[in-house]
């Protein structure tokens, strides 16, 4: 019995994320260096300090520590939320935050307070695959939104909104990424956002606006003042602001929050008890003790430096093996760079050759919702040492050769 | 700006947990006593093993063990789920297996993978409210089936059935809880079990079977055997089958698993993909130690035995304080006992009474879906220590008496 007649609709739409499926590919092989998943490098956490506050706590033995605990978050955790919020000139109340089991649990529950069967959300073109998947599972009709240097194409927003609305579509929201997108890692302009923001109060349209990677930019190559959040100058709750801890502390830990409206965090809250009643205490009082200790705010810049060099490392690289067939926005901050094959190569026919010499990356496509995005290929420099990195480059530019030299052989196709 | 008008149908339409409400009432007065929450002791925690396996688990700085991990689940956790498995006769599979963010997120899981809006679920008279909520999330339509003393009345299921396929409707699966059904307490007889799964294979309809309590047997009212899931005689996945280490380790390390055939399996971890993408994989890492280390297997005759006492209290400062004013089937293993009041008191007119006396439950009309269960109350007696139980029950007592005086004292309601 295979039970497939019972699934949903919904459930028999599915699509696996291909940067999951990617993931399962490289771990079945030791020796593959992977640039596919967006994870942070290991020997950045902070090991020795979770450690002591591990102990910390347990031996506190409190009565709430390895309880369930309330939907909303652990109320002190809100309380050092607020705190981060207000160096990056937030202003949340209590009742605008919900804590989330990870952003992905973030940009589920605007999904599913936001979105019914058919309604249209707006997407850069390419976006993050975990968004995408999360507003297809709601049954959302995406529609995607071109990119410029310094972000979103304003012209090609308004443009895509008027001709929806001229077909009676109605428009939920805009999904972004500012901060060093994922996957492209452009970051977005100041005026862009002040833009952006114009937009959703002129056109009454939500912007939900998703922060990973905002504490990690490159020091050589932006400012903090050029990550100021689209959330910091919006005071009547149109933007739905997400971000995360994840990527500065530890993925592990499953902590992000979501500021909101009261109106809309309260209905997140409600759909979360019926998701998973509340995010970990254990994880939550961790991450709390980690911030008032002062891990996050001290190693922020030993971050920002150990991605630089990161993403040095694969420039270089890249530079020296393969300058002639790749090019590329050079990343300001986060854990991406977004190649370009030069034609007539592309990335799915690379892949390939690729895994055969042990390197392996994302498709471009799986962040076009179109099944555009041939040419690109997602370079995540986060996860692996400099060794690694040089070396999956080298086998890339290996993989590169070869696939043009077959290409070279192939009879030439008709067209 | 409230953006009401953004929400979806299915947010719009969101009811607060009534659990987690009084939950949320209770924390306002310290001296409160509460039966509200099926919340485990915290004086039943392995405080000290979880303190050495997380000092152990950090020291040796696992490079996995602070990232991003499967979906499905860390690979060795599912290993060792399965040797619990073995123990309770169930033969499952790794790709059988899906570790969840609690349980809650698998009948989460479960509602999106199965359920299309306007399908039928069908759940025991009273159920749990988080299956209740979850389900009515994803659009179902629930009908409700009686329960007599052995578990759910058989007639009436059968009834219910085929009433709803006359009239065109689609039957989806039925919940149950066979084991110290929350909120009853009730154990389903072997014999209905068996006559269940007979049903499900002639009928074509699928069984969720929630099992949270099963290892939490009281010694003086029921034996190992008679908690034999139906999952155990299931060979072609008529069973979805859900269980936590919530009850038995703790629910701040948010971790439960799904059995389920493969095909569902694979869809329900599809839908988790975009839903918190893995969960916990440092809790799942001190679940697993917990579990090789043998803290769960050699603690469950303690937990029992802490559960049992606590029952007899709980029972004893009934009979002492109101037996005259409720009854009760007696709970043989799980956290609740189910009394119903004497008419014509009901637990809404109680409630006031009782919160001003300073002691709180869940009123029974939470567990239903069709607004009924007016005379029952919901005390669970798991968190609460034996004096609290025998404070909170003399408070309880004081506050039936003010009730029934004040009944007494009232006009005569017309009829």
């Amino acid at each position: 019995m295979s039970h497939e007649r019972f699934l949903s609709r919904a459930a028999a739409a599915m699509q696996p994320s291909p940067i999951r499926q990617m993931g399962a590919v490289a771990a079945q092989r030791a020796d593959v260096i992977s640039f596919a998943p967006g994870y942070p490098g290991p020997d950045a956490f902070a090991w020795e300090a979770y450690r002591t506050i591990a102990d910390r706590v347990l031996a506190r033995r409190d009565r709430d520590l390895l309880q369930y605990g309330p939907t909303r978050g652990y109320p002190p955790l809100i309380d050092a939320l607020q705190t981060l919020h207000a160096a990056r000139d937030i202003t949340a109340e209590r009742d605008e935050i919900l804590v989330t089991t990870g952003s992905q649990q973030g940009l589920d529950l605007v999904s599913r307070t936001l979105i019914d069967p058919g309604d249209v959300v707006l997407v850069e073109l390419p976006s993050y695959t975990g968004a995408i998947l999360a507003f297809r599972n709601a049954q959302a009709a995406l529609v995607g939104i071109r990119q410029e240097a310094d972000g979103i194409d304003l012209t090609d927003l308004d443009r895509t909104l008027h001709d929806l609305r001229s077909k009676g579509r109605r428009v939920k929201f805009l999904y972004v990424v500012p901060n060093f997108q994922n996957p492209t890692g452009l970051l977005m302009s100041l005026a862009k956002r002040r833009a952006l923001l114009a937009w959703a109060m002129r056109e009454q349209v939500l912007i939900v606006e998703d922060d990973p990677y905002g504490a990690l930019y490159f020091d050589d190559a932006a400012k903090a003042s050029e990550t100021r959040s689209i959330k910091a100058d919006d005071p009547d709750g149109w933007v739905i602001y997400l971000s995360s801890l994840s990527k500065t502390l530890a993925p592990a830990f499953r902590t992000a929050w979501v500021v909101a409206s009261p109106t809309l965090a309260m209905r997140m809250e409600l759909a979360k008890q019926a998701t998973d009643l509340c995010t970990g205490n254990f994880d939550q009082r961790l991450v709390l003790e980690a911030i008032r200790d002062g891990v996050l705010e001290s190693r922020l810049p030993t971050l920002r430096e150990y991605y630089r060099t990161k993403r040095v490392v694969m420039e270089e690289a890249l530079r020296a093996e393969i300058g002639d067939a790749v090019r590329w926005p050079a990343p300001r901050g986060g854990f991406f760079l977004w190649a370009s094959l030069a034609p007539p190569l592309d990335a799915p026919t690379l892949l390939p050759f690729a895994l055969n010499q042990g390197v392996t990356f994302v498709v471009g496509h799986a962040f076009f919702i179109d099944h555009g995005g041939g040419p690109f290929m997602r370079l995540a420099f986060s996860l692996p040492t400099h060794d690694q990195i040089r070396e999956g480059v080298r086998r890339l530019g290996a993989a590169v050769r070869e696939a043009q030299a077959s290409a070279a052989v192939s009879p030439a196709r008709e067209t």
